[in-house]
């Protein structure tokens, strides 16, 4: 799978048909809409008016779900399953995986190119769930808000109002950002998901849950590693409680700020310098 | 206090003194650099070099907090504590509040105004921690990222790349971003910050912690309301497992993926229609 921007097509680039879109590597399905499964997640979808109950806002797209509609009418006439596309874009969620969106042309969208195929950038699929569609049956909806550095191809029209103002509610503030990286689901891969501090594994319909805490952060001033030594594999409430630095780790990989010690394992050495570094940010006393 | 932008001053509203800013509102505090306290969060910061280790990366700023420091030479001749300020900045970390960000003119910045004091916009606090600085004392370090509609009142120079292409660094993806609303506070402070699901209340060096879990999501498409009855009083673990649908609430208020029943707090009564829209969109039956 090759998940991301892809380096040489930019914001914007056309296509005159799906076999072309192909062929670049942008989206690698013939016929599919979704291009991706269960377990790697979804690399792209074309979004292109095939099902009755898609809805476009530009940065924001409801996206139907793949499966039973009659390929000659497009009509539904049967349950969708949380199967291939489906389940590939419910990992991307679960993952935090970017997918790439291509509009075709069709009436249904406001910002859809007049002809052929767009590449529209990057999009992270926030919700994922069912609904009874239009036309009586099951659909999966996948919600996806576009996060690209590149300006959209598209005029700024008609577009949703970012959440922070919806209307009647007063005052929208993020409270926590968590991200992923290459490394950190090759940590969460090694613990098998298991929290390293309490063991609990997260299930999740496609698949266990867990997140990876850089020990010394990424960002600026700490410019930390994004190596395996850098990395824990912990449940939510442990990762909130580290980053806070509520709870430490000694150098014997004993806890501090909570009972018990580090589980281990065999191909995962944490580096002693950077727990060091954590501790000095959050303890007492501000020596190692 | 007073979170958030303020009607009638827009991003880059200039101010000729302390006074005026004041006056205005923008930051209530004469002196000291950090409006605000531990019970409420920090509503704003004045950034104007009055400490060596600040850093200015224009839409990042590394502060360092208040206390300990000569007001004559603004030397640092002792440890800075938890109080005031810095738990106030603290405090908005873990509420994920904004912050007003005045730049004060001072030599040290390339984003600083020429003259006076001006208003910069909304500003999250990312990171809260102490570090020994360049005076040999301990000095509380915060990392505030702006986060604003309206662009920047400075020219685009110097700023640091997005985390995204962090040199080195191959991916880093968006795996899930918790908000928090006016409601969400309240409905925590009912329930004590204890998760209506495991009782856990988990605690911070300012405070308990816990998330306000949306029953049905106020974003497009489903625009539910940021109101009580919306709501429930979850700890991290729990609110993910019941945006991915792995957990829901039966009409009786017992739990549907894992054991147990939902607490439940006098003042806090659910509304049964949420509580089905949530699970019509997960429920392997989608009937309610």
């Amino acid at each position: 799978m090759a998940f991301g921007e892809l380096p040489e097509i930019p914001v914007g680039a056309p296509f005159t048909s799906r076999r072309a879109l192909l062929d670049a590597g942008v989206h690698r399905q013939l016929q599919a809409g979704i291009a991706g499964g269960a377990y790697t997640g979804a690399e792209s979808i074309v979004v292109s008016g095939g099902y009755e109950d898609d809805e476009d806002y530009g940065d924001l797209i409801v996206y139907t779900g793949q499966g039973g509609n009659d390929p000659n009418t497009g009509r539904q006439v049967a349950d969708q399953q949380l199967t291939l596309g489906n389940a590939g874009l419910m990992k991307s969620r679960v993952e935090g995986l970017p997918v790439r969106v291509i509009r075709g042309a069709h009436p249904g969208s406001a910002f859809a190119p007049a002809t052929g195929l767009r590449y529209d950038g990057l999009y992270y699929v926030e919700d994922a769930y069912h609904v009874i569609g239009k036309s009586g049956f099951k659909v999966w909806r996948f919600t996806l808000r576009r996060q690209d550095g590149t300006p959209p191809p598209w005029a700024s029209v008609n577009a949703l109002p970012p959440v922070v103002t919806l209307p009647g509610i007063k005052e929208v503030t993020v409270l926590r950002v968590i991200r992923n990286t290459a490394m950190a689901r090759e940590v969460k891969a090694l613990h098998d998901y298991a929290c390293q501090v309490c063991g609990l594994r997260i299930e999740t319909p496609v698949g266990p849950y867990a997140e990876g805490a850089h020990i010394k952060p990424l960002g600026a001033p700490h410019r930390g590693p994004d190596t395996l030594d850098n990395l824990l594999c912990l449940c939510p409430n442990h990762h909130l409680l580290f980053d806070l630095g509520a709870m430490m780790v000694a150098d014997d990989m004993s806890l501090i700020g909570t009972a018990g010690k580090l589980r281990t394992a065999t191909k995962h050495q944490i580096n002693i310098d950077y727990i060091r570094y954590h501790r000095s940010r959050y303890a007492p006393e501000s020596s190692p």
